[in-house]
């Protein structure tokens, strides 16, 4: 129940009961949060401080509103770890759950003015396109799609089949130890052809992270671009972890 | 022009011709961009292919959209670099421009449960919470909440006064060499308050960075949970980078 003396706003509390009710299951993802009626009865506040909770929860990613249908409680985030030598299928296997990645298809195009220059290649080199799905306990996590460089990974499309690792593929076939050199993140919308992949509706911002990675010779090995679902990750960056 | 012989997509020409347009200049932020009418006649294209160029600029910042209006050029976006060792402060001066933090206001909580198991205090101990506004040439950019030990830190809110920067406020009166350990990155829609403080419209969601650092004895020295305008930002991890 809520403590007036303890010096802990009561907000804050409120948001915190409810945070341990979603965490033990209480409330169940997906299902509906009690009313803002309902739980300023319930704990005897004014519907002003309920909101101010319910609206922390929101910001935390807990719930979700749907205009004119009320609160809903959001699936569990993943905590996606990533550092210099974390992998996707390393990551995932660490906080034990189930990673998979498919390929979507690929194709080769020029590099043109912007990809040159993240591939430090010339204008009019091929580059090869990976458009891939990441699963995480068999749900679409992410959609990543990779430019590496036909000159330096000239059978890569052909290397890749079934259920793979990019990082695994490259270290197998061209000797090739990835490493991440830097990730930018910005806020985006989702194309339509993402909504179908992860499955989402077109409101629902994503997060958009563009990475490069070097090889141990300090050349650019690959430039990803990747739109992780909002409601299904918390991409944690360690600053100090070298990974396996 | 378009030239439909070099292997790149027409609708990545166009988006790179209308983003080196930006570039110039030419389409200034805030302006509208050319309609789509307009666009598919003068560089000959069907509009599907214009729609898609038009998308892959929202989807990376150059543009957005306001419905029944149109489409319109976004502010030039920041490259803010995080490493282990770069404040806000360096970070903004390494790219040429103007940084700026301000405290809102100061005030005093008990440290709850969750607060408590992030800076690794107890339950019932004090935390002093900095309401922070930080500006980049006098634009608000981001509204960070910082948590610190009020035992570690007791004067801090009376040494915190005009245009201040935190990490040197706490290396200078505390010995403490703050650096930062891990961020979380996640999208969020801005509550009421940050909408007034970040000038924003409730409908744009936000990026929301949690970061925790430590000091040279590995104990935690803040948490704070910061709100970036997604228009203004796109925040570079460097993996390698030990700033200054």
């Amino acid at each position: 129940m809520i403590n007036r003396e303890n010096g802990v706003a009561c907000y804050q509390q409120l948001s915190e009961i409810l945070i341990k009710q979603i965490e033990k299951g209480i409330f169940k993802p997906g299902s509906q949060l009690a009313t803002e009626i309902e739980l300023s009865k319930r704990y005897r506040l004014n519907r002003h401080t309920v909101r101010q909770a319910i609206e922390r929860l929101e910001n935390e990613g807990f719930v979700y509103k749907i205009k004119g249908k009320g609160t809903f409680v959001a699936s569990d985030k993943i905590n996606y770890k990533v550092s210099k030598r974390t992998s996707f299928t390393t990551s995932i296997l660490d906080v034990g759950l189930n990673p998979d990645a498919r390929l979507l298809e690929s194709y080769e195009i020029a590099a043109g003015r912007e990809l040159s220059k993240r591939l430090n290649i010339q204008f009019s080199d091929r580059i090869i396109v990976l458009e891939i799905v990441r699963f995480v306990n068999k749900m679409p996590f992410c959609h990543t799609t990779s430019f590496l460089s036909k000159a330096k990974f000239p059978e890569l499309r052909s290397l890749i089949n079934g259920s793979f690792s990019l990082v695994a593929v490259l270290k197998k076939h061209y000797g090739v130890d990835a490493v991440r050199k830097s990730s930018t993140f910005e806020v985006s919308t989702p194309e339509t052809s993402d909504m179908d992949i992860l499955m989402i509706s077109q409101k629902v911002p994503i997060l958009l992270v563009k990475s490069i990675s070097k090889g141990q010779d300090g050349e650019v090995v690959e430039y990803c671009v990747t739109k992780f679902r909002r409601d299904m990750c918390s991409i944690i960056v360690d600053f100090n972890g070298e990974g396996r």
